[in-house]
């Protein structure tokens, strides 16, 4: 099996996305030429990212839309419903479940979460109240209901114990929220989800933009002063 | 000025979070070999990228680690407070405020939010209580308070129409949660966090896993026949 590059995996998702959106609008073909500049990548990129899937039979006037998109989805897996527990019902993790529920076409879906806090067991979350349970029955349940995705939002310091936890059971990957990178068996698959470090990068990016801000002002008063 | 490359970038958050570890726990020199073990790149790597910075001076035995915790915080800019508007209240964005609130020291702050349900506005979100206000208060607020960072947590439909009233502004950024790609003037920095495209690059490693899995047992199966 042909390996394919991180880079190209990652803007799987994007053109599923745009196709999506193309679906949505009810265009049924479209050519390398233009999703390139609805994307802002080039056409021959496009179709070097395509060829590594065998192309999607571009015929005559481009692709087809419905076709593509549904290859591509099929492709990500994201053509069958994954079903998830989240680990660690905070702020986060329970506006993760609202949010991915009320979106449960999309092919995610929580099936129960589980929280160290009494206060919290017993209860439920959202509008098909997704059980919240003790964290001593997540094994169990992850293996009795197969399940395939766990999704970690629980403070770093919890996260290596959760992890041994789930290393012991049938999970296929995990969606990483907690700040900290995770070291897991190959069979188990990682997301992260960094919040602050994506934060940091865009703090960063002001920073360098504000510096090449004061130079370009200080050349122009150099140059002025000439 | 030298351009840093968005590799090496995208490392330094997660230097910047290794090195707050290690200030936890008391721990005063580092040396780039036990960095690399840490942090799972090698030590050449780790004296690249510093170089990138003028080395941070490793002087004898390692880095000083509390002078290159705080030479990589000033660097991505998280030395001084930022502060935000979150744009959309909804379960994700309460969500966040709450979240980047209670951890207010490590230096992003949401002032206010803003949304369009009229139910919302006049509440408050969190226990420091961060008003709601009505989306036509939105330019002034951030001229008037200052505010850096925008957080879009609205339906991709609507983000467009914000977009437009945000390039009015003096916004800095954008933390850009909403399911699209933003095209905004280069002054205006951003930075997504697309979920469902994270939630698919997962999912399609666990195809991928599982095509492999397959692949090495039909391949034993085949060996063992022979």
């Amino acid at each position: 099996m042909r390996e394919i590059s991180q880079a190209v995996i990652g803007r799987l998702p994007r053109y599923y996305r745009y196709l999506g959106d193309l679906q949505q609008e009810g265009i049924e073909r479209v050519s390398s030429r233009e999703l390139s500049h609805i994307m802002g990548v080039t056409a021959s990129q496009i179709r070097q990212d395509f060829n590594n899937f065998g192309g999607f039979g571009q015929q005559g006037y481009g692709y087809n839309v419905d076709h593509l998109h549904t290859e591509i989805g099929r492709i990500l897996g994201v053509d069958h419903e994954h079903s998830m527990v989240l680990i660690g019902a905070g702020n986060l993790g329970q506006a993760l479940v609202k949010y991915m529920n009320s979106r449960r076409d999309r092919g995610f879906y929580f099936k129960a979460a589980f929280d160290i806090s009494p206060k919290l067991q017993g209860k439920s979350i959202g509008e098909d109240e997704v059980p919240i349970y003790a964290m001593d029955n997540l094994a169990g349940y992850i293996d009795s209901a197969g399940i395939d995705i766990a999704v970690l939002t629980i403070p770093k310091t919890a996260a290596l114990d959760i992890v041994e936890v789930l290393e012991g059971t049938q999970i296929k990957a995990i969606w990483n929220f907690a700040h900290l990178d995770l070291k897991v068996p190959e069979r188990i698959q990682v997301e992260n989800v960094h919040l602050q470090d994506s934060l940091m990068k865009l703090t960063y990016s002001i920073g360098e933009y504000e510096k090449r801000q004061e130079t370009e002002q200080s050349t122009a008063k150099k140059s002025r002063r000439k």
